[in-house]
């Protein structure tokens, strides 16, 4: 029997509920493959400012470096809105990205088929879409330096320094090709190479890696404001997208709201393979709904088949977590964000009970 | 009978087909009301390289400052793709931009009732949009200092300074305000506060100046990845948009191509108000179809309108030649790109045609 050590981070809002159910439903899962999980839990954002006095205390870190893989749930809240920014909850997150090397953001955008009513777009746009969006996550406007804040002539400007390097450039560009090659082996790259130095060296890196390295990869690029409309005109179109910190920042969350389920989708964070990632849903911490088991487990639950896959190297586990959730759609649960009221195919379950069904469907 | 003196830039691509048709439709709108106009056509972009070495030559800005206004039609072309930066089409507009002081670009992204079904996003969640994206279009990362690209460390590294200074961001915050002023008095501000320095000194001006000069509207803030999401989830929530270059550039478009129509789209570029400001169609310089008298010029001629808005002060002038595009597509002329090939309803018409029926329509 073999054992994987895990460090879960539950955060603020509605994190502790969707941790609860995701460990119920991945530890049934673990069962069937006579895996054990050893859980740790450990704090961030919010609850590790309110606990500590810092969003990523130093334990949380040891936590995770000696961990297989991290599964996060989600931070933030009003609560902690309206601090400085290094002691709000998303400096946590930025920190943890940073002091793990988590260089690679991948997020996928794929319609569920028993979703795609939910969608603000037209069925025949958004059925069959599968993409990926593979955001840079460690350089860009996000770390450059030098920033801040300085008086120039009795006034005052601000400023952040959107760089990057050529290696920075060429890790993720190989990430991408990686990634694409599978599945469509078709990638596009963001930029915005007719006006920013920065992104012209991104759009030569990246032409440079894929001569060198990925011949079997089609390489298209597309300015940014383009691609921002052309994922609302035509998403199919896309198979892999490579972006920088900022501009995927923007594109993947546009992309996870054109298929309309942000409650289904998950994400993966990943560096260095001999370090552990971090899987997390792309949802946030909804305060509003926060203690009220209302919240949807299944985008974290999804991220737990992810890490399965990406870091534990175990696609059999991923596998059956996923055709858990799918059987568990079919089979009519819905929770409240979900579910569509004027039909009664459909039964409204809790958080706490949609992971039981998920677990009992393994 | 008063004369207004009009630049008019045709550019490149489909620039000078619809520019014919536009001026053929001011010209019937302006016999109307008495009106004439004196019209210098200028060089830029593509086809200024192509005649002077430059995207923006000398003269073109002197007629450009001697002006009540300037209509632009569209730049830029595969041709000039490969040149570097300083002699590529965009590298003129962004000249244009700079020399004429034009901070404020104005971006309507309106449902046209006729169009509804054009749009990839479900009738329900298009009907009756009505919004406004103020961008701020001379600062930001677009024209920050220092830029560049350097070796350091065996390797190269590019870089662009996100920079804003607060009288730059008092006055596009002004802009909004006067905007919103006209609309539903209600402008959301969008940043990045979470993360960088120049969007912690935007919203906090932003702020500043609604409690001091605007306490009629009503101020919300978002991020930039937030909005990204909320165009697509239910545009109609938003009244007047105001944002930085880049995150303008990128929103402002996605916007545009939410409702479906981007060939009747205009826009405005405005600075200080004793100069002239510029108007020209959101949609690009189609160099695909140019030539072959199919493209539409219903968006040039909405930028007309706005020019006899905002820069003219012509509001009647602005209400006939709006009435007459409404009318004419009341009528079911359609060119290429917005007719519904299955519909009967309809008739195809070319650039020049269309021109003629809006200027009949008078
Ligand atoms: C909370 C914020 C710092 C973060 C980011 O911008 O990276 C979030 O939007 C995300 O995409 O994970
Ligand atoms: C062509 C380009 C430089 C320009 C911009 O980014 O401003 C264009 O995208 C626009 O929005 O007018």
């Amino acid at each position: 029997k073999s054992t994987y050590r895990i460090t879960l981070l539950p955060g603020d809002g509605i994190g502790p509920e969707i941790s609860a159910a995701t460990v119920r439903a991945l530890e049934a899962a673990g069962s069937k493959f006579d895996i054990a999980f050893d859980i740790s839990e450990g704090l961030i954002g919010g609850a590790a400012i309110d606990a500590t006095g810092s969003p990523w205390p130093d334990e949380t870190l040891e936590s995770c470096r000696g961990a297989d893989s991290i599964l996060l749930a989600a931070i933030g809240g009003p609560k902690w809105d309206a601090n400085p920014r290094e002691l709000r909850p998303e400096s946590g997150l930025l920190a943890m990205r940073r002091d793990l090397g988590l260089f690679a953001n991948l997020r996928p955008a794929k319609a569920v088929p028993q979703l795609l009513d939910a969608s603000s777009l037209k069925r025949e746009v958004i059925e069959g879409v599968d993409l990926m969006v593979v955001r840079e996550l460690t350089g860009d406007v996000y770390f450059g330096e030098p920033k801040g804040t300085r008086r120039e002539e009795g006034t005052t400007v601000a400023f952040n320094n959107m760089i990057y390097s050529e290696p920075e450039i060429e890790r993720i560009a190989r990430v991408a090709f990686d990634v694409a090659r599978q599945r469509g082996k078709k990638v596009c790259s963001i930029d915005k190479a007719n006006v920013l130095d920065v992104s012209q060296l991104w759009r030569d890196v990246v032409t440079r890696v894929r001569d060198d390295e990925a011949t079997d990869i089609e390489l298209s690029h597309m300015y940014v404001d383009n691609a921002a409309m052309q994922l609302v005109r035509w998403p199919k179109q896309f198979d892999t997208i490579v972006c920088g910190n900022l501009f995927g920042d923007i594109l993947s969350d546009e992309a996870s709201m054109l298929v309309g389920s942000l409650g289904m989708l998950p994400s993966a964070s990943l560096g260095d393979p001999a370090n552990p990632g971090v899987f997390e849903p792309i949802h946030g911490s909804a305060p509003d709904i926060a203690g009220q088991d209302i919240a949807n487990p299944l985008a974290m639950i999804l991220s737990a088949a992810m890490m399965c896959r990406y870091d534990l190297k175990h696609p059999a586990l991923a596998d059956a977590l996923e055709a858990a959730v799918e059987k568990v759609l079919d089979s009519g649960l819905r929770t409240k964000d979900i579910i569509d009221p004027d039909d009664p195919d459909f039964s409204l379950v809790g958080c706490d009970e949609m992971g039981r069904a998920v677990a009992g469907a393994l």
